[in-house]
């Protein structure tokens, strides 16, 4: 793609009205637009990040035998009432409307009653178990708040997953196995250094639930983390005989402010029996179904992202999720700029041609901002040596290269 | 995939109150989950036929040199209110909801308002223009009655496009340029011989909208086609003066009840005038600019289809757009079946397996209620003559052809 086609373009400032520095990187580089507080919209280049996003996290929930689907944002009262989450003093972030005939409806803060209420027209007997079925949908939340950028607004995707089936124990497998898709999601998103499996408080339902979390300053969440064991455990579930049960001592503990980037979550039956859902075992008895829960927001994901891969100058995509590969600049070179931007694309590289008449240290501030990892100038210089100047966005010199060391460096990472 | 594996099933019968052809046989295939009037969930198979019939949108938007964006579903109130739009007197099809503060929040219907007010942004010179700009986005509209299954419900992907130009004359070229992927996406969706470009209102701001309408009983609208000249009259522009600038004379026309598929609007100055949308042009001097929408609903055009291109025995999708390519049948042959479905996976064919434990007679009626353009069956039988059995599901009759021949037919159509 060209800078000159694209219709969003960077800016000096972000809103005065705009705290968070994941927006302020995202609004300045022209990925994400504030409609109004805790609303944004998508912008192009925004909008490719986060796909790129979505589809790793599709392909490891695709991986672990899930199916995806989409349901509504609209919201049956009656489904909520049975497991009593209808009320706004019970639940404190539902946008609700109504219908032309007077009924109200909710808007999705979660899918967990109308999944669990749809599976009961596909699970009757054990051989329909196990299932596991997930979505990306967009959720709404009536949060009282709003303010740090697109890692909690009042509207955004989330990828949630729900597992049905037969015992505990094969929970308990689905579980550590999700565990580890997780695991895999955050590694090739870039942050799996600086994610945790994150002891946490279960509800009612189960000892524990896990949170996945990322050690970053704007982190709402504080814990404590135990490197050598890859392990954390948040502040509620810091207690004596949950540190013995892990064989921890408190003094090896790190305290870190960190970002949930992901939540995974033991229901057992307590969704299943208020709700109905059972099925006939191989004794012909009616069972509940055991059920989980695991959630990412994409979003989020990419606001914590933007927090902790970014430096004074811009944003630093990973590889895996940058909207392109190379940010290629000409420096009044159009004509041989143009020839690489060809060649690149058609050996699918990801290639954002800068072809604007613009000064060479706007380009390169715009390159920066972007975070895009491969930055390529043609310039009479670089012609006149036959090489291109080759800078990486984490690196702080550029050097000259052959054409055909870019090529291999390129292709390869394409 | 394997069927045994699919966690939704084909049903008997579809819910009593669902009234409309194409939401019962989506729902007896699995395709959707009806869970409420006019609000449908996406199975795996109904979600794999909606992201292909988006993936052509999107390839014909992204040819006429669209950039893709998503806005959101909460609206801001004083937008709205520049238009005269907000009011429920006004537009009955709201959604409305509240935050925690009072402020009202609109759920969009459209997205015509917040895009306009969003270009401001971006738009200031006329080097800014043009800039065409689409989405798909999930819609919200309060209609009082819901009976036409997935074809008009409360809920639902929309993919609308807003061109932003300088003049009336560019407008014209790209509005032509438009019509013309239009044309082309129907006849990918395989709809293109039943579906004309038809003269409709313009309603305050120009002589003519136009609409893409699609011959279907199940309609609510009335065309007046004009089969040589490929194109339709719709029944509020049915007048002498229309004809006549048509070249047309009623007698030509044939009557034919249709859906609407897609409609294209110029709007003028009419939105960018009171939204303040405005350039300053090559002279210095302050214009506004000229816009129009272009919008197609994924999911009604997907019910138009299934209306259409389907039989006693079920739905018919064409290659293009189904959610597999083969529907692979074993008849007591698993290893062999099984053989096959690798090898044809391998090749880049998508393949249903039906691995389960079921008579012929019930695959080969699932195979036909869920429409998968080609049936392949390995059995006792097949493997004598060392060939396989073959039906095409637009067809009646099945044949015996060899392994090579198969080959050759479902690997050049995926």
């Amino acid at each position: 793609m060209r800078v000159s086609q694209l219709f969003t373009r960077t800016k000096k400032n972000a809103p005065t009205d705009e705290q968070a520095k994941n927006a302020q990187l995202l609004i300045r580089a022209g990925f994400v637009h504030k409609d109004a507080a805790g609303v944004y919209v998508w912008l192009p280049l925004g909008l490719k990040v986060l796909n790129n996003i979505i589809a790793i996290i599709r392909e490891e929930m695709n991986m672990v035998g899930a199916q995806e689907v989409v349901m509504s944002s609209l919201q049956r009262q009656e489904l909520w009432e049975t497991t009593d989450r209808w009320d706004d003093e019970k639940v404190d972030v539902w946008f609700k409307t109504m219908y032309k005939n007077g009924a109200a409806a909710g808007l999705a803060w979660s899918h967990e009653e109308q999944m669990t209420d749809m599976m009961k027209q596909f699970i009757t007997s054990y051989r329909d178990l196990p299932a596991y079925v997930y979505q990306f949908q967009n959720k709404l939340r009536n949060e009282t708040r709003a303010k740090s950028g697109i890692m909690r607004t009042r509207e955004f995707v989330m990828k949630d997953m729900y597992s049905f089936v037969r015992t505990e124990a094969e929970h308990k497998l689905f579980y550590d196995k999700t565990t580890a898709a997780y695991l895999r999601i955050f590694d090739r998103l870039g942050i799996g250094e600086h994610t945790f499996f994150t002891f946490a408080s279960g509800g009612a339902f189960a000892e524990f639930s896990h949170e996945f979390q990322t050690i970053c300053d704007a982190g709402e969440d504080t814990i404590y983390l135990h490197r050598e064991k890859k392990l954390a455990i948040n502040e509620e579930v810091l207690r004596d005989d949950v540190l013995a049960g892990l064989g921890i001592s408190r003094d090896e503990l790190e305290q870190h402010k960190a970002a949930e980037v992901g939540n995974i979550f033991s229901f057992g039956t307590s969704k299943s029996e208020p709700m109905g859902l059972s099925y006939i075992d191989e004794d012909g008895q009616k069972q509940h179904v055991v059920m989980g829960s695991y959630g990412i927001g994409p979003a989020r994901v990419m606001g914590v992202i933007s927090e902790l891969m970014s430096d004074e100058r811009g944003l630093v995509w990973h590889e895996n999720i940058a909207p392109f590969s190379v940010y290629l600049v000409s420096i009044g070179q159009d004509a041989a700029a143009e020839q690489l931007y060809n060649e690149l694309t058609a050996n699918g590289v990801s290639v954002l041609f800068d072809d604007r008449d613009e000064r060479p240290g706007a380009k390169f501030a715009d390159a920066d901002l972007l975070g895009i990892p491969h930055r390529v100038v043609v310039s009479e210089k670089t012609l006149q040596a036959n090489q291109l100047e080759y800078k990486a966005r984490t690196s702080s010199d550029s050097e000259l290269i052959t054409h055909d060391e870019l090529k291999n460096r390129l292709v390869k990472s394409a």
